[in-house]
């Protein structure tokens, strides 16, 4: 009674994983008609992409991306590698009629992605970007809050990520588990890592941005590279600050620093309507705040849910537990992945599929030109 | 157009000094018929008492408190002296006319303090006990929330006064500063001192109790006494539990140590309702907590009111700052003179005064003889 | 390379799920010598467990227990029915050499669960009770500090947890997913559901209890029961407090409830000692608080710690994600059963086996008798 | 003793309110040499400034402070009138040879606030701006870490200041208590009121910044004005972002608004250094948060210091209550009087004098320039 949906996964890191945990975990608790199945994985280390799939079930393996999107008996590639590999892996996955759910951020750059963006919409196949937190319940709910149209007018969107892992100055870049120290393969620093989850969050809770203007800061000029063994420049951004408009007319004000010590992954949001507010924080992402003016002004305050309510309330919760007990990061994957196999099931694709993610990508252009001219940059729109 | 009324302060301690900074800040953010007027201070030693004086602006000072009840010029007496001493006092003010601010607890016990309010009520002066955190704006508020039936039926009311600062065996007992470590001066420990002020402010917000079972420890069995000069053994609790049941129906469970390693003056206390719930904690003592079941599910939280709203819903803050800017610690007991003042003014006594300050002498009562028969004990009504 | 263990699992509700769960998601994260294979699911119910054990991915299916226990391929037993079935299934399982992963409570009381004890320490097989909280890494790394002498000399043990989904006197008894209101099923309200994890952890953390002195209240007193279908009497309790000391000298004060209106599943726990303290909450359960005395006094302060660091720190999370990404509730699941796998392979098996879990059951008996009683009662040791 | 020194104070608003609460209460808690006398107040309304004078305990009153400044029996002029005010005052003060305490911000801009210092320096009177933060005790705690070095490199400031007052467009410009809104009178909106506080603390706390980059908006385009009547263009600033560089290297992140609903005087700063981060908030403006990477990994955590210690640890506390007793937002003022006193005494001066002051005004000039052309400016050095 469930379809197999056989799932091509290409990369064994951090997003391996947390897909890979996923795809197995999805079905049993979101009753889909789907049913993901791990096919094959693919890596160019036999050895190591060989353990991975021993480890996750995955029932083949390839060392050849080529061959993979090239095989028939895969639905769907999972594109789990570097930035700078996305586009070539895209297009041949399309050209080859695959399903493509691709890592964020889509591409290096807008024009990159565009061709990506091309290529699905020109082989009419389902494609998704990892934008994960787009599924965190309590982001979720403030989604639906907006919808609803609780908060009125939109006068300010403030986001930030922080982290401070990057700090000391005798961590190499590149290579394995640091590629994203690597201008090369990540094509940026902390705008694309960490930032592109704040805009593709942003444009989904508040619309499109008009303008932007941004700075950005590399703290430690060199750092040894690991594949080449030499002290290098480092070519990314450690830093970037940039403010803004969206088309709404709201203000935004947007940070990521890799360099704040005492944050390990600090995404926060914070949306300032005329009648109410929205506060959300990726290190008690089960919570999130609000406060409605509305409110009879003696009891007014800030309120932190807890969303964990499985009696329907909540998104997503009615599936996992009973209320008060928190799920984590990993489950935005899950949710992710529900999603997306019911947007085969019903013709309703989940978002952001690629066309969606490229606004995200434009964006990032539009930060990384204005931080270049110290300017104000329009922002392209899609 | 304002009318003088003289204070005569006996003591000079941290109450001492706490309630000359009321009398002194009152008149000018409170528009009331009254004015304090820092008449004399009184303590034994004379040059202490006179740096006192001169520090606070008291006109006069005395070295024998039975001098300066016999005053014509004082018209108040306020009683900030180690609990010993209290009754005497009182009943010689009582009996030379004069209206009577008495710190808190009222007095060593029950039976005692029975005798004061005898005298008080006799004389017909007004009286009045400084169990000051309900004047606290959050805690005037919840008094607030829970008389327009806000919460419902009451289930659980939680208290907790939590210190650290006698966990070194090396701090003796006795004498200036010290006084609340000798069971002489004290007449008990922290239930004397610290639940005193959770049962004031329980049986302001959730009626009498009935009845409890207490357990109390002291932890450090002997301590040097400055009085005496030798180790001797500690009287007092240094630690108190207990349980019971107020007459609505609804569960006690009360505790109070100053051997919580990291807190200061962590007086908490929490009231859980059919419909709402209530948290407060004196750390932040500007903040209130509450729960509205009735809020549409989705929501739902606790809510953090910052309580400084000057607009006027926020109880005494339309006479202070701006939204936002919160005050502290020492305004419960300008507050309090306020309302004492008031009360003059309008023949409507400010709560609580001595006879409403007996039930939780009462309470003590029981707490002690239940910890000491290990057995339930029935409150005494007043 | 990997022994299969042959999971046999009796029930597929909540706890069925969430075991189900973990052992599926274990061998990913976990790099143990035994893999759990779902080789049975049983319920009376042929239609409900097949159900279940489809969507679990479970090989067969039983409809009698007893045919269960007696299967040659199933390694392991897992109890997942309500309370008054865990002796009688586990006796059985025992005598046929069956391991058994029993849910808490272990019994029905002390005596029926020294009768479990007995028979599996006779059959010499390894077993366990689901007392999943010692699992969450924050209550974990709470152990490791106490162990590591970080706290000094242990003044107060303080615990909760508090729930509000019983509050409607509408709620009926009894039946799926409301047995734990039915005595005759529990045996016991909310001190056998909810304190039992606070006493189990609590005796892990701090050492065995002493005495206590308890209360126990029953809010609703009727309700309609679900299998009778008429009003009968509740003969749980919807409250439970209690006071105690631990052997090692410090004060317990534990309250349970189901009528905390805006708690969900509020478990916290509060240690002070000499020299540090430390206090946890289920409902943010990635953050531990600690409090460290010996810190400069000027930056003295409670440290809400992140429990995410997979540098090799934080207990177990170097299985899972990057620093500040949380898990939740049900790796609490996925880590016992990583450490019952570990403890098969090493033969130095998990706590809390039987007879670990029987020193909680005493204390319940005792909390039960002194509630009943009104008086305190000595803990029975094990 | 103790020395008088002749207050005259012009205005009698919520600043001139607060001042003289801190005159009045800054000798009962601090011994110093001198004391401050309520001498004069001045406004041009005779019967508000009498009522003023009399509720505070001013001596005399005028109507024309050209009078006041001129008067033999006036040490020291209190600036509290809107900022198009303090220019032509302060001038003739310092020409008459008066000490100043001059609200915050010290002028309408630049140069005007030049004109000023040369004024206080060509007469060598005692001078002191009232950017009273400065004294919250959590806040010079902050500033005794960074100089005892524990934060190491700064890389980043990030400072808001966000209200909700002004989101109705019915609310008026102009007048008593509305003067803040009429850019007349205030010369600009969020970025000199509010702002100008985060500026002063950023270089106070992290030295001069080097460079801006600042975007303003303005939410509600037309208001009623109180002094002509007539809807008028409202030509403040609403809101105000900017960024920016220390000259330390670090990175600004600064924001402002009257819109961000739910916050009521919500002052934020967080800075970021290579060791050791911090972070403050007005609304709960007795604590300081403290991250310190060098503590033990495994206990590592924002820790929240309650800044209540008066063991001679946290600034100012030793003169207040006792450990965990808050203190509130009018002793800033209090203590800001404090160490004006004193450096009258001690002959070095409390700080910010006009010079100190003068710099923020410069980060102002940059922010409105840089804001009007859309560009990066320079900040003009002291």
């Amino acid at each position: 009674m469930h379809k197999p949906l056989n799932i091509g996964m290409i990369g064994y890191g951090f997003m391996g994983r947390a897909h890979s945990n996923a795809y197995k975990q999805v079905s049993q608790f979101f009753n889909l008609a789907y049913r993901p199945v791990l096919k094959a994985a693919c890596a160019r280390d036999a050895g190591k992409i060989k353990a991975f799939a021993d480890n996750w079930g995955y029932e083949s393996t390839e060392t050849d991306w080529r061959k993979l999107v090239e095989r028939k008996d895969i639905d769907a590639i999972d594109i789990c590698v570097p930035n700078n590999l996305h586009c070539e892996i895209a297009l041949a996955a399309a050209a080859n009629g695959k399903m493509i759910l691709c890592e964020k951020p889509l591409a290096m750059n807008g024009p990159e992605g565009q061709k990506m963006v091309d290529a699905v919409e020109k082989a009419k196949v389902p494609n998704m970007v990892w934008y994960n937190y787009r599924r965190v319940p309590a982001v979720t709910l403030a989604k639906k809050l907006i919808d609803e149209g609780r908060l009125g007018k939109i006068f300010h969107y403030r986001a930030k990520f922080l982290q401070d892992w990057t700090i000391s100055a005798d961590l190499p870049q590149g290579g394995q588990g640091l590629w994203r120290l690597d201008i090369a393969a990540a094509g940026a620093g902390v705008s694309g890592d960490l930032l592109a989850h704040c805009i593709d969050t942003a444009l989904w809770l508040n619309g499109d941005m008009a303008s932007i203007n941004a700075m950005t800061e590399t703290f430690v000029k060199e750092r040894k590279h690991n594949l080449t063994g030499k002290v290098e420049k480092v070519g990314i951004d450690d830093a970037c600050i940039f403010m803004g408009r969206f088309k709404n007319g709201s203000l935004a004000n947007f940070e990521s620093t890799r360099y704040a010590r005492g944050h390990k992954a600090l995404y926060t949001f914070e949306i300032n309507g005329e009648k109410a507010s929205i506060a959300w924080d990726l290190h008690d992402l089960h919570r999130l705040q609000y406060f409605d003016h509305r409110d009879d002004s003696k009891v007014r305050g800030w309120r932190s849910i807890h969303v964990t309510d499985n009696g329907g309330d909540h998104p997503y919760m009615d599936k996992w537990w009973v209320p008060g007990l928190q799920i984590g990061y990993e489950h935005s994957f899950t949710h992710q992945v529900a999603d997306f196999l019911e947007g085969l099931a019903t013709g309703n694709p989940a978002m952001p599929d690629f066309r969606d993610a490229l606004r995200t990508q434009y964006v990032l252009d539009a930060i990384l030109g204005s931080a270049q001219d110290s300017k104000w940059a329009e922002v392209k729109q899609v």
